[in-house]
């Protein structure tokens, strides 16, 4: 049903044939037992070693059209699968096999005086739409997150990765069948109309909540458009801090890791932030070692003077997620200067401080405002598997529901149970 | 500021300065000593109490303006203060004060095997619109919540309570000044014009909730126009249900106190669901005690058939919150039956069962997808206050960030504290 090419105007009609289809599914989901979801999944991830070919196939076909459009080499590798890549997404459904059901999970319980039970457990939000691009793993992974936290999923992947990612959903469909799941639990919207996106930010009826995962220019548009609910980020522009009584060792590896580790990932420091009472002594080695990487430096005035590699940054160099070999450096005083630039140029995603004071420690860690603050470690340990969450689908800077990391537990609700003896209200 | 007369014109400028002081007064607040929110609020209380003279002549005012314009009964009681509802105001400012500070609460700690410890710790979530009708105690109670979470509120009450919330939003200002707190941290919009609304639900920069309290007309408004994030129920559509396998003197007692104990409360059942089987039998005590507590009874044919007292219920009875001195009854074939009623018809709310049918019970509480849902209990322990939160601002049926009452826990988000000793991710 959603593979089959449509008219323009079937796209308003399938859309609501998609949205009643997964609020259906939600319900039969929600009271899936563990070991049919572990099943499905266990089962997705043999079909898609089995159909490994298949895959392959129509992961060439999207190649090729995307080459004879003309992407670029980051664009084609992000598309491209490859047997070990396509092993790694059998793996990661496999990973989410032996990660617990958060359903049903118990938060807390106590008793109140009259003698009343309450017990306070997760279930499952309902339906949650995934609009993605170029990747086409996210089709597993978003697909069997939503899976085994009881969650009826709805899929918009790129155009670009259209045919790879009917492959691998076909694979889902059949786990969901081999365990008696409904098909419609993890649905994909075709991606030849470009309405679809449109009228899945408008479906609040039959959508709980939606997940967007790509680039700025996606991400603002759902925010923008959408009357659903938006789980994301818009930018990760992730400070880390120097203080003065940082251990330069520390500050050293930290830097280098949180800068170079891999610079195109949300938690990748963007701009260093340097006590001016120590930038002099602890700066050279550090900006030595960048550049050694590759890295470009962009500073204020003082961190030029130090360094003359250190080129001019503007304004906007402050409030620029660079997602590349690129660092802005300023000088402040002490922790609340720290505090105060990240306050006015941050985007709230996370934020590290090195120190061995344990007072200017707390005072960073309390104050800035960020999904995530660190002492004396990588701002790259954003990330749901860092945290121990076995995977998540992304990263929320909004403080509404969940924030930070978005693995099983956050992908779910809850509700009061309450359990009485004949209790009436005075 | 927030008092003077103003033009038509200024409104738009006179909510982006309270919003932008509210955003800036939040800042403050997320920091606050729990000694200074508590002291703010207590000094707000010992305002009340001295100046109950003055609220009760501006509530006399609202009720002469009122009177002039024909308010009903009920509507003038909402507004009705006395030196007893007054006293009440400023005890419920005393009880917040006991209550433990949610901000910086720890709710879950642990280490990852590199020697990073993450806690989660618990942040307040900025800035908070409350939109409420008639009672003029609502500026105390969701003000007094919002500052105790470390919120910044911004609060817009009916026009018809205008002297009377004005009166009382002095006391809070003359608590926060004592506390040396930001005034701006409890904002009152200006009742005479009608666009501040509109212009509140547009906020999404400043504002990070809205709730909504008051009747279905202001919920259904908010929700459909609003940009920010709203956390609300829009009906309280209460079931009991009465299993075959249930108790008749609990299920008489139950019933009578969730239809009749208040008949004008969300958490009021309204429909009573009975497992055919035992309708004959359990229902006709029901019914006499209905119907002595003047209860109006609208049934099904088969409920008819038992009692001429009772009438037909219409298809629209199912979906309707009646409010008042009016029960709808159906019978259903057990609790599949009830749970499929309660899908249909139901609101997320709250819904019980009344049995001793552990099986069936369990079933219940499961399968019923409500906020509350209860086992031989009354519908209307729905309530903060009941559940030993100490206080709410309401009770939400959204799924998304809260779900059931809304205490202060609830007015709060999280973020991740990460500890680390030099950790770098590999």
């Amino acid at each position: 049903m959603t593979s089959a090419p449509l008219e323009k105007t079937d796209i308003a009609g399938l859309m609501l044939t998609i949205g009643q289809a997964a609020k259906a599914a939600a319900t039969t989901l929600a009271l899936a037992p563990t070991a049919a979801k572990n099943k499905a999944l266990t089962a997705a991830a043999a079909a898609i070693r089995t159909r490994g070919d298949e895959i392959l196939a129509a992961n060439s076909r999207d190649m090729d059209a995307a080459r004879a459009r003309g992407l670029t080499g980051a664009l084609l590798d992000r598309l491209l699968l490859t047997p070990d890549r396509i092993e790694g997404i059998a793996q990661g459904l496999d990973g989410i096999v032996t990660l617990p059901d958060p359903v049903g999970a118990l938060d807390s319980e106590w008793t109140r005086p009259n003698g009343l039970k309450i017990a306070r457990v997760r279930v499952p939000l309902g339906v949650i739409g995934i609009i993605y691009e170029s990747r086409p793993n996210v089709t597993a992974d978003a697909g069997a997150l939503c899976l085994k936290s009881g969650n009826a999923a709805i899929l918009r992947g790129g155009s670009e990765s259209a045919e790879s990612s009917r492959a691998i959903h076909a694979c889902l469909v059949e786990g969901l069948t081999a365990a008696g799941l409904p098909e419609a639990a993890i649905q994909l919207i075709p991606t030849q109309d470009r309405d679809a996106v449109g009228l899945l930010l408008g479906m609040s009826q039959y959508v709980d909540i939606i997940v967007p995962r790509g680039g700025k220019g996606l991400i603002e548009r759902v925010q923008k458009d959408s009357r659903v609910p938006v789980m994301a980020h818009l930018d990760g522009i992730c400070h880390t801090y120097l203080d003065a009584a940082a251990d330069p060792e520390k500050a050293l590896a930290i830097t280098l890791n949180a800068k170079m580790r891999r610079t195109g990932v949300c938690g990748a420091t963007e701009t260093l932030l340097v006590d001016r009472a120590i930038a002099a002594t602890i700066l050279p080695p550090i900006l030595d070692a960048l550049v050694a990487k590759g890295c470009e430096l962009r500073g204020d005035r003082e961190t030029q003077a130090l360094d003359p590699r250190v080129t001019a940054a503007t304004e906007a160099d402050w409030s620029t997620e660079y997602l590349d070999a690129i660092l802005s450096i300023r000088q402040v005083d002490g922790v609340a200067g720290a505090v105060a630039h990240i306050a006015r140029y941050g985007s709230h995603h996370t934020d590290a401080i090195i120190t061995e004071d344990e007072r200017a420690a707390e005072q960073f860690l309390t104050e800035v405002d960020s999904a995530i603050v660190a002492l004396n470690a990588s701002t790259q340990f954003a990330d749901g598997g860092e945290f121990g969450f076995g995977a998540e689908i992304g990263i929320s800077t909004g403080k509404l529901h969940a924030r930070g990391p978005v693995g099983l537990e956050q992908l779910t609700s809850y509700k009061y149970q309450l359990r009485g003896t004949g209790q009436t209200r005075p």
